[in-house]
Parts: C-alpha cells; structure tokens; sequence
C-alpha cells in the first residue's frame, strides 16, 4: 500500500463525525487499498469562511445533531459518549500532532486515536494543552518534547499552514476525504467514495 | 399498508435531495411497509430561524454541493441535471400540492412528482404559478381550478401553517423523515432509516 497514492482524510479533533471516521478509518484503508493521510484541521478558521458555526449551536439543526451523533456511531458500531464540554478548541491538539507527523506519521495517527478516545470515549477535556500532554504520556509519547514542541513558533505555522490549504483545497467540515481531486464530506459519503474508486470515477 | 402509521416526509420542491428522495421514496414505503405521508415545505422561512442559506450560496459548501448533487443522484440511479435557475421559490407549487391533497393524497403525490421531473429532469422553472399549471395540465389535472385555489387565502395559510408544522417538528432540510418521533435529515440517511426500524428504535 505504501507505493499508492494517499487519500487525504481531515478531521477537527472537536468533530464527533470525524471522530466516528476515525474509528472505521483503518477498515477503510484496508478496502480501498490506499494509505489515508490523516489531517486534523480547525473548524474554526474555515466556519469563518463558510459563515457558520458549530451544529450543536445552530436553532433546530443542534437538536438534531446532538441525537444523530449518538445515532451515527451505533449504525457503525463505534463507541460514543457526548463530552461534557463541546466543542472544544484544538489548536493545542493539531499541533502536537503536525510535530510529531513530520517525524514519524504512523505515531501521529496513534496520538491522534489516543486524542480521540480520551475526548468522546472518556469525556476528558483534550481542548487543554495539560490534557492533550498527559494522553500523549500515557501513550507512549514524550510529554516533555511535545509541550515544547506545542509552544514553538515553526509548529504553530504549521498548523496555520495546514489550514489555510484545507481551505484551498475546498475543505470545509469534518470528516472531509479528497481522492484524486474528489472531495467527499462527511461519515455518511464513505460507501459513495468506495463506490466512485471502483468505479474508477463516474 | 393503510393502517400503518404514516412516516412524515418532508421535502422542498427546489431541493435536489428532496427530489432524488422522491424518486426512491415508493420503494423505501414497500421496503419499510409503511405509507410515507409527503408534505413539501418552503426552506426560506426556515433558514430564517437556523441563520442559513441555500446550499449553493454558502462559500465551500456551494462548489462541493453542485458536485454532490449529481454524484448522489448516480448513486441511486436516478436521473437529474441541474436546473440552470437554482433555487427558486416554490410557494406556488406547495399552494397546488395541499389544495389537491386536501381532495386526494394521490393525486397530490403524483403532481408532486410531475413537478420534480419537470424541474430537476426537464430544467423547466417550475417556481412561476404559469409552469406548476403548465405541468399540472400535462399530468391531467385540472389548471383552471388549481390556479384559483393556489390564489385562494385559505390555501395560503394552509402552506404557512405547514411550514410553521414542520418547524415545531424540528425540521430544517429537506430531504426530512419522521418515524414516530426519530427525525431523520437527508437522502444518505434512509439506510439508517431503515436499520432504525428493522431494530425497533435503538
């Protein structure tokens, strides 16, 4: 699979669809037989283009959201519980990962899953730096490097940079998957993405 | 199949979503066995309580939306080209629907889909009163009543107090299902629809 070319995969570690994404993202990658490359983003930054705000705060859609997120993980049999404090900033989380990406991309997607489970598994806040530190510690990592690397100004760019290409490139909520130019939003587009690779396009 | 209880859906008649949803809503009422009560809403005044727009419009959202329009209707093999005037106000075409639905559900479903294809198959701009009768003549029903019912104030008010229905039911999109009380929000969420209902409510 390493030869094939990636499939980008971008979440915001505050999103329970990209959660949820997250949690069957493996499984995917094995059927299709491309690595995805995972990209977490701020939703915050893009809400700003697009002119919106987080679902749960908007009248009748928040509602909704808040049943159909709880809905989306039993339908794939993924483990939900609604944290306490949502949503949460994750700048601190984005960039913990983006530092440890550029040094070992396979330890960043595990840091990413240990984020994940911590914040809509075991309701812990990761929108703290003290938090996403203290999962990144229990998972192995260098708690020590990553809260210097967190504070250091190239990472912070980084981050930055990383949005400001999502944007570019026409992302704009979570999950969001491009496969050859093709961008596909949401948990629910998966089977349309499988079908559109075997298909070789439409 | 008259005995059961109706599943609600709801659906705007400039809605390309809405539209595919119709074209597979006869066999998901055989699927489910269940008669599907369809009741078109106007999404203007909705968006005017969840601060939206319409899709095309928003930044990000608009590009991809167009996309995903076509790709969604391949999906389900259903016909669709994209109207050139998008969106339109569909007001005439709901006072039509209700008043005939009043007389015969029937025969308001099959106005209903009339319309659809006259729009969303034959690019005809089914939001002036002179097509929704142009259509309506051609499908066998009777133009010159209906274009005095839909000037009629007890129709008017028949179409506002739906639209304000289905905002005190929580909807905000089309298309919309309700299953006795599970809100369900777009065409990708039939197949959970449907698993929904095989289990009996989670």
């Amino acid at each position: 699979m390493s030869g094939a070319r990636p499939v980008a995969f971008y979440f915001e570690f505050s999103s329970p669809y990209g959660y949820i994404a997250s949690q069957v993202a493996d499984d995917l990658e094995q059927r299709i037989g491309r690595p995805l490359d995972w990209r977490p983003i701020l939703l915050g930054p893009i809400f700003k283009v697009t002119g919106t705000g987080p679902l749960t705060q908007i009248p009748l859609k928040g509602d909704y959201s808040k049943r159909d997120f709880d809905r989306s993980a039993r339908h794939l049999k993924v483990a939900y519980r609604h944290p306490d404090n949502f949503p949460i900033g994750t700048v601190a989380a984005c960039r913990a990962f983006y530092w440890l990406k550029d040094r070992d991309a396979g330890a960043a997607r595990k840091l990413a899953k240990a984020l994940y489970t911590a914040y809509f598994v075991d309701n812990r806040d990761i929108g703290t730096p003290v938090t996403v530190l203290a999962v990144a510690k229990e998972a192995g990592f260098d708690a020590a490097a990553l809260e210097a690397a967190i504070g250091e100004l190239p990472v912070k760019e980084r981050v930055k940079r990383e949005v400001d290409a999502a944007i570019e490139a026409g992302v704009f909520g979570s999950p969001f998957f491009i496969v050859d130019g093709e961008p596909f939003w949401g948990v629910d587009r998966i089977p349309m993405l499988e079908q559109w690779m075997r298909s070789g396009g439409w």
